[in-house]
């Protein structure tokens, strides 16, 4: 993989598409195997919508294939061009990582998902989702496959983890002399348990506790639309705002309306002493509620004495995903972005646009609130690492 | 520290040299006491080279954080500035990483060196010496905190372990809810604990197997003045050469006088067996000396059948660390950068120059034989990671 060039991955990745259309049929025949069983053990209504699949999300399937076959492949890119005193000269040059290990839910278009991505940056990967999705996941691996052999790449490039016992992910996360990185994708308690086991380096895709902090400079308008897009306009994912943070001298002006509206959307509201003071009815914020990701029409709101207190909260209550300030003041702007530790801070905006697709990645493995490596949306880019290509003409150390 | 202006911080840092300078007497008393016990413990001459302060290193410390000071921070650089469709501008911006944890032996420069770089990349450090260097090290420390004290840094910015327990050092590594990142430094044995116990992310700096390979198409004589360079101009270091690939074709011609040259310098050989039909006398090497660091007088010696084997044995047996090809031929230069996958890949030079200061970094941590985050010789941008910096006006997600 290291020496494969684009055209050659760009053409096994339409191959993987057109692949999936043909074998449509044997996916679509193991789905409904996984989800008899599912059915049979009275799995949650939710868990069974995510393991369906149908002609369509096949073709979803397919066509996210062939976007990333027309993304511009990362490996190869010269980051850095430069000579030195020697006269040798360093090109630091991004290279594939090597053997990525992605553990995931039991949703399969995730398997041909990140086999395409990683695929594109030239890694290999070993798949492994949930116990629930097997005979799916098997299926749509088996159609992958046979479209890079056809392309004549070796065998092992795309790999799957058929066993369903959950001893096999901890044997695997062992094997730090052969997977570079490991990747969970899922809720928490999975993330938790990838990162304790794990002897390989891991970049966790963790929980989203982020907030919108309403400044005491802010367009109260503005703050009323980002703060309901933020918690509404999808509440169970990660970038959803779970706690809102109000300025003291706002918080008179800017509550009653907030949470009216809020209340209009059939959110409930647990808010800290002040809040209950100006808006009556309020059930009392516990210090759990700020530390929950609630992913769920229930919000935690806290009035603040000031831009200083705001960012302490976030740093400590937060999980370094998302976090806005609404606010007119560029100072106030400033030293939130500087003094927020997360991976996406904002400025009058709402939270939900940290995803790879809004930010002009064109596709995203997942958002790693990990700090090294990869931080945020983490789209192809991230799923490489460089080398030094240092050239001389014959030069050695005096 | 998030907050903290580069002017202030390298202020800060010409301070610790001057700090250093006037606790010079402190410092060197602290230092007899140190090497007094590790005299009395009878450990090894080189050892106690590697402890013993003068007033000239003490000189070299100072120096070194000027150095430092005057390098650009790398803190608040703009890595990348995109506007999107739905109007956001999205800046990626270079931060501190947070709180790192450096351990490392006992050689109470690396105090000094540590605490500079971590600081003025804006990082917290937490400093772990070897346990026969915790006097001078404390002295060290003590300057170096009357100087960030001076300058209104507060607490906690750079700490010291002072516990000569090791299990100090396990309970440290338990810490992931609170430390970014370990950077083991020292010997083999080290890193490899570090790694094994560690809940937190560690960037290892490993041990170089690092291999010069001689192409067919080789400059013989360039070729002997690489190989030559790479193993005896400091042989006890991670980039010196410890294994020399030779293709079959020139083999005949370039090792008889090729190791000549290196048995003249009490350089032992150990070859394969085509080695020892071209040079009669010659050791046998085993699979295990292809797997060794030597650090010394010691070379293996292999006759390949073509580049794709000298590439394969190198990522078979190598450290992923500096290899280096001799060749006129640029095809084979490609494919060998391509296909030997370790940090820094040579065109006709010394793998020597592996290294921070070669590399125009000004300052170095180490040499990372990891390959995420940092590979490679990291300086100060090393020690740094990214937020996305948003901004808008009043977007919300639709």
């Amino acid at each position: 993989m290291l020496s494969a060039s684009s055209e050659d991955k760009d053409k096994a990745l339409t191959q993987m598409a057109v692949s999936l259309d043909k074998e449509r049929e044997a996916i679509l025949k193991a789905n409904r195997k996984d989800l008899e069983s599912a059915k049979a053990k009275k799995l949650p209504a939710a868990f069974i919508e995510r393991l369906t699949l149908s002609d369509k999300r096949i073709e979803e399937m397919a066509c996210g294939l062939l976007r990333v076959a027309r993304l511009k492949d990362p490996v190869g890119e010269v980051i850095r061009d430069w000579s030195v005193e020697s006269g040798l000269r360093i090109r630091k040059v991004r290279v594939p990582i090597g053997v990525i290990a992605i553990i995931y839910e039991s949703r399969p278009n995730v398997t041909s998902d990140c086999a395409g991505l990683s695929f594109k940056s030239g890694n290999c990967v070993i798949l492994r989702g949930g116990s629930d999705a097997l005979n799916s996941n098997f299926a749509i691996y088996r159609a992958l496959k046979k479209a890079t052999d056809k392309c004549g790449f070796p065998e092992g490039i795309i790999n799957i983890i058929t066993s369903a016992n959950r001893l096999a992910v901890d044997e695997l996360l062992k094997l730090n002399a052969y997977i570079d990185l490991v990747i969970p994708r899922g809720g928490e308690e999975l993330i938790t348990k990838v990162a304790k086991v794990s002897k390989i380096p891991v970049i966790k895709h963790y929980k989203g506790i982020c907030h919108v902090y309403v400044d005491e400079c802010a367009d109260l308008n503005m703050a009323t639309e980002i703060c309901f897009n933020a918690k509404l306009q999808r509440p169970g994912v990660c970038n959803a705002m779970e706690c809102m943070l109000v300025h003291k001298d706002v918080a008179a002006r800017f509550l009653p309306l907030m949470l009216k509206k809020f209340k209009d959307a059939v959110v409930e509201i647990r808010g800290c002493k002040t809040t209950q003071r100006i808006v009556k009815g309020i059930k009392r914020a516990t210090e759990k509620d700020y530390h929950t990701e609630y992913l769920d029409l229930i919000l935690s709101v806290k009035v603040v004495d000031d831009l200083d207190e705001a960012i302490r909260h976030i740093n400590e209550y937060g999980s370094h995903h998302s976090d806005a300030i609404v606010t007119d003041n560029k100072e106030n702007a400033q030293r939130f972005l500087k003094g927020v530790d997360s991976a996406c801070v904002y400025v009058n905006a709402s939270t939900r646009f940290t995803d790879g697709g809004q930010f002009g990645m064109g596709a995203e493995i997942g958002i790693s609130t990990d700090k090294l490596h990869a931080r945020g949306p983490m789209g192809l880019e991230e799923l490489t690492t460089y080398k030094y290509m240092v050239f001389g003409d014959g030069q050695i150390r005096k």
